[in-house]
């Protein structure tokens, strides 16, 4: 609470209202439904604020007081809350903010559908709840780690995804992602020059080739980014680029390896798309 | 929309409504809201399916189809949509599911809230959205991966955190989940025996004291860990991890290096500590 007070925070607030996200829990769904929710007003420059662990009706109290002040000589806060509590959430919604109620506003309607009752305890959603889950991702990221970039053949039968592709298309962060996510094994592995040699998988994935998941760019997009790692190289030029990947797609298609185009994805949207199409959801 | 037939989604739906994360992009929002609201009903075991990328109302519609069918022999399905395009959301809304419309029950207020329109543009959550946040997240994997167990102490004044502990305490996974999520250029570094000859820090760490936040654990919980990777070895021993949590507490006191005891957390439970102690958030 006093990190609170010694931040600077809704130093603009005479231009635009500060956004906080208020949780007697860590705050990501908090963070996730209202920056969804804000990513539709990007014109808007507003000050983001998290607040997590708000566990007891006295730091609600000054979380409020805080909100109350900036209301008072700004425009009026916007406020995401998560938290479960009833007494916490009450003294929240009484804040000068505008509140918006996460977990009250669908709650009510749950409990009928599922003639159960909201256990009340914060802290499911991101703790660590199921513990074979939890565990089951703790591994996959140091499985993600030992395998990233093809440095570790051993243990690849285990994997339930390989990622291919060209030299900085996007694999490592989204084997990270599927891995800390999703739990997902995912071992990732380059094709360089030599690959291309003939049109089979590289002879580590050969029996492994219903796990390959391709990864493709635009040449113009990867050479790019490949300048940044090494400039003026022949392994950042456009020939290269375009030659390493119009070799890939050819390799995917005959091997009928599924395979995306990355060049304008997010790790987020990469992900979704391979957890789709490789019918991975645990 | 094929793979959704050919799946045996809801195969037990005589006794447990089948639950739909709908999303005309990657439907990370409406999983981690749905997941947060349903983690209140631990005793209820729902199959999930996650619908993303609906992009065309004839998608919205082959989807209201499987779900109406599924209607129709069990339980009502439960629906968590975030889809954004209005056309979607009206043919979503007609099924015979119970419809939580995550985007749509909060537009209206935040609209008026913010004196602006929403752009109505689906996928400015989880797609590339600002590209310079998005180039630092992955800059900032890489750098973690780089700098995981303190494998290269190069460039650790660029570092913004430096997480220490004894091994296995999380470290891995919390950098990885810091950098991801947050952008944060995160190093890890593990305090071995050697260590704890002195209280001082280990001599890489002396000039970033500053940065560094330490984890602790509970020995029995740290033991068993360490069992699994080890089996009864001394590394794994109850005496051996409890020698290491005393010393490493001892040394954080004794550094002003705030800490926390991550025994029974998740890591982004640790991590969101992290970020509100350390002052990180970006």
């Amino acid at each position: 609470m006093e990190d609170l007070q010694r931040n600077t925070v809704g130093e603009d607030h005479a231009s635009n209202p500060t956004v906080f996200f208020l949780s007697d829990s860590t705050g990501i769904t908090a963070e996730t439904l209202g920056n969804t929710l804000l990513s539709q007003f990007p014109g808007q420059r507003l000050e983001r604020k998290t607040i997590p662990f708000i566990t007891t009706v006295e730091q609600a109290r000054e979380v409020v007081a805080t909100i109350d002040r900036m209301a008072g000589s700004g425009p009026r806060p916007i406020i995401f809350s998560t938290a479960v509590g009833h007494d916490i959430r009450a003294v929240l919604a009484q804040s000068r903010g505008l509140f918006f109620d996460l977990f009250g506003t669908h709650i009510g309607q749950l409990e009928t559908a599922l003639g159960a009752s909201a256990s009340g305890q914060p802290g499911q959603a991101h703790g660590l709840g199921d513990a074979v889950r939890y565990q089951s991702r703790m591994a996959a990221v140091e499985y993600a780690i030992e395998h990233d970039d093809g440095q570790s053949l051993r243990a690849l039968e285990r994997a339930e995804l390989i990622l291919i592709a060209p030299s900085r298309c996007g694999k490592t962060p989204t084997t990270m992602y599927l891995a800390l996510q999703h739990g997902i094994l995912a071992a990732n592995f380059p094709l360089v020059e030599e690959d291309f040699d003939t049109m089979a998988l590289p002879k580590p994935l050969l029996p492994f080739a219903r796990k390959c998941f391709g990864l493709i760019s635009q040449p113009v997009r990867l050479s790019q980014i490949r300048q940044e790692r090494r400039p003026n190289s022949n392994y950042a030029s456009l020939t290269q680029c375009t030659y390493e990947l119009r070799n890939a797609e050819e390799m995917y298609r005959a091997n009928n390896v599924p395979y995306v185009n990355s060049a304008s994805m997010s790790v987020e949207e990469i992900s979704a798309t391979v957890l789709q199409r490789m019918q991975l959801h645990h």
